[in-house]
């Protein structure tokens, strides 16, 4: 059954870095949901819809009131769990008058919103990104806005042979596109594995090692449904054991990333790098977000261009090549999600 | 019958100040109709179809040749009546050779047009707003533009509730949104009537008035069908009989409005402040020219979110609290005079 | 049959001048297509889809190795012929990789391209320009880009009674409004010729011949289909012999237009004034090409103002003045081969 929507709603989604929400209210956009977010008095994340029940106003543009956003125009007043509490020059409150309010967590720096079907929404689903808040790992990140399809990125992030055209005065070698690599996937993950052993390491993994010589270096891309990826990479000195799974001699970080759709042609690109090496070095900590960050940059320019050419092209069928096995399987999952949700429910019932 | 155009075409509609239209070429649309107005030499005003009959091209680009119209690209003119008078390289004319002339008139310092059926055009159907040029009354006005639908400014200023919320720091005080208000119609015309007994005066009002103590403050408004409010306020000293009939030891100002539909979604809104005081104060009326119309820049983001809102929830259903009455009325005479318009014939036979 | 594009694929478009072409990726949209265009290392010019087959990024953005185009996110590598010889990470090249190639040639100093059916695409049939190059002629031009369909300019050209009215301090005067002129027309080409005889000149053409009195003038407009004009244009003093074929005394130029659709409301339009005499005065040359292109500035504002008008009234009948007769046979021509090309096999084959 083809996915008419890019998206599943049943899922966990990033919406802000924990340091974004405040008490105050702040309006972003989510699988074309408007939301206002903010935090209560007591630090506790809230998310609803950002249009008041009466004339459709932007909530994000009124203010709040202890935990209650007050509309701008005409003074409505919602509770946290988006419930009217207040209507001018009337007594009785009709009790429809509420905005909708969505499920949300705060969880790996990040907070989290489902916006489908609230019964659903399970904390135990929201993807692994622990790195990001471990006192084993250091690191810090951005938020990016892309004019682009999310699932772009997921591609481009499933793939690294674009390193080395992208890429190629940082993190790019020629290695990267010529190595193998392997492919395995799960209900919810896939999993693209590449080793590059008894190589020349990239500027940027000669300037972390800080040792010279050839090195070993991994690349552990792990995606989890519907549009997070945690990819582990490093290098180590060739023959220190690194394939065979001692890591003690190399420099080990993760990029962390995940998605959000926006729109269907938008995204909020929620990004980290940490690192299990030289944790208390900030200025590091800086020079590594914003070097990555300037990385990124250079893949912005493709994927804005893709994203324009797929549009002008509609009905264009893509063809694969052999790197796109793993962005093929995030894919397919990714059907598979938005299918089960728009399946109509008799069909649901007979399987 | 439900109403498909937003706005009646058998009306008179503001479409200029007196002084904004000269003795030179004015573009302006209105009711989606693109119109090119002049003052003739002798000052008459003149509406024409800002469309040359051969190639489409506006001729508010083109000059006036004394009263008559000369278009930029191939010099085809037109009289004000909109017949063409001149082909270039050819002795006879196309008798059919005319753009649309549109009845126009000029009253209470407007300029006044009507895109409908020009044999229904009666000059005693053009609103009231005579305080505007009245010896008795002083002050002065602006034009705005809004990307807004123009009910939303006549919903806007039917329930003053808003100011509470909207403009707290001049205008608005809790006592707006907590008096109980009367709401009267007639066939074109709707009022509401809001009667603020022995309240402190907003700061606004409170410097008009300059004595000290509560007030009697009163909001009269009266929308006149389809998009022009005048609305009658000002405050007294409490108990000083106002409510009864005696404003004199008050003082009384007049907001004159009258939006124009410009597009579906955009208007002009004309928009005057005067006065019985202090009539020959021009830094007055400069002040409360400017001061009003920086009150008016708060609603600007309201409207124009609410627009954006409307836009993107096209079939969304309207709540409406006890607050709306006035604007239920503006808007179901409204949609009577287009239901009007838009019946068949034969049905209006059948009538 | 009526014609549903605006303009034919069978034909061959100015696309560049000379020099804007080099060993350099060159991004340029001819009749909706998408073009990456660049010279070899030989000089030869070569024109591709500008979408790699992988992933649709424009390869425009990428970069040139030898004379091959690499795409900047995976590096497919593709040679002038389209064909993909390189993928990463795979040593087998589907032979199905391939990006579509346009014929191209370089004539009268620009750059053609056949968007057409590439078997039908005879140079001989490149609109003759030939006084771009020839030594005999002198002069430069530019390149526009402008917000109509192409026709719009050719109808602009076809007919200069324009000058008239939007060049009136310039080239237009009475005169040229006023003149009867002549019209003829073959399988491809409509000829408007003018002779305005014993005339005052205007402002520019007194310049240009440098002696006083009356002049003869002549405006020779040759059209060939799709979309190439070029102007004999020229004064001599009255009496001297002009129009009998004794140009000796006077001064002649061309206008040389080629007018190339990009999409259908915008357009390139390539443009150059050549003259013959002072051959060698670069000022001249200059001033020239300043001159004539502040001219052109004055009928953009026209020509994108009916563009606009156009797109409002989609619908609209246009009406024809004794004028229009040159640019109705271009129009003519056009839908012609349009027609011919939209026909249906099977009626094509009942032909």
């Amino acid at each position: 059954m083809a996915a008419s929507r890019s998206f599943p709603l049943d899922a966990w989604y990033a919406v802000a870095w924990d340091a974004e929400l405040r008490h105050e209210l702040f309006a972003r956009t989510v699988c074309n949901k408007k939301l206002v977010l903010y935090r209560t008095a007591g630090g506790d994340p809230v998310a609803l819809e950002d249009a008041c029940w009466h004339r459709l106003v932007p909530l994000s543009k009124g203010r709040l009131r202890g935990d209650e956003v007050v509309c701008g125009y005409h003074g409505l007043a919602y509770n946290p769990q988006g419930r009217c509490t207040f209507m001018p020059s009337q007594e009785t409150i009709n009790p429809a008058a509420c905005v909708r309010s969505f499920p949300v967590a705060e969880r790996h720096r990040f907070i989290w919103v489902w916006p489908g079907d609230p019964a659903l929404a399970d904390p135990a689903r929201i993807p692994d990104l622990h790195w990001n808040r471990d006192p084993a790992w250091a690191g810090d990140g951005k938020t990016f806005h892309l004019h682009c399809d999310y699932r772009l990125i997921v591609d481009n992030l499933m793939d690294l042979t674009h390193e080395t055209f992208v890429h190629g005065s940082s993190i790019g070698n020629r290695a990267v596109a010529e190595a193998p690599f392997d492919v395995t996937h799960g209900d919810r993950t896939a999993t693209v594995t590449r080793w590059m052993r008894d190589i020349d390491p990239p500027p940027f993994w000669a300037a972390q090692l800080g040792k010279p010589g050839k090195v070993d270096r991994w690349q552990i891309i792990r995606f989890e449904a519907p549009c997070t990826i945690a990819i582990d990479v490093g290098v180590a000195p060739a023959g220190s054991g690194a394939p065979q799974g001692d890591r003690s001699h190399g420099v080990n970080g993760f990029v962390l990333n995940s998605i959000t759709p926006e729109t269907d042609g938008t995204c909020h690109y929620f990004w980290a790098f940490v690192r299990n090496y030289r944790l208390d070095d900030q200025r590091l900590t800086t020079e590594l977000r914003e070097g990555v960050s300037r990385i990124f940059g250079e893949d912005v320019i493709v994927l804005e261009a893709q994203q324009k050419a797929i549009e002008e092209h509609p009905d264009h069928v893509f063809y694969n090549l052999n790197i796109d096995a793993g962005a093929m399987w995030a894919r397919r999952i990714i059907d598979r999600m938005v299918a089960a949700e728009t399946a109509t429910p008799g069909l649901q019932a007979a399987e």
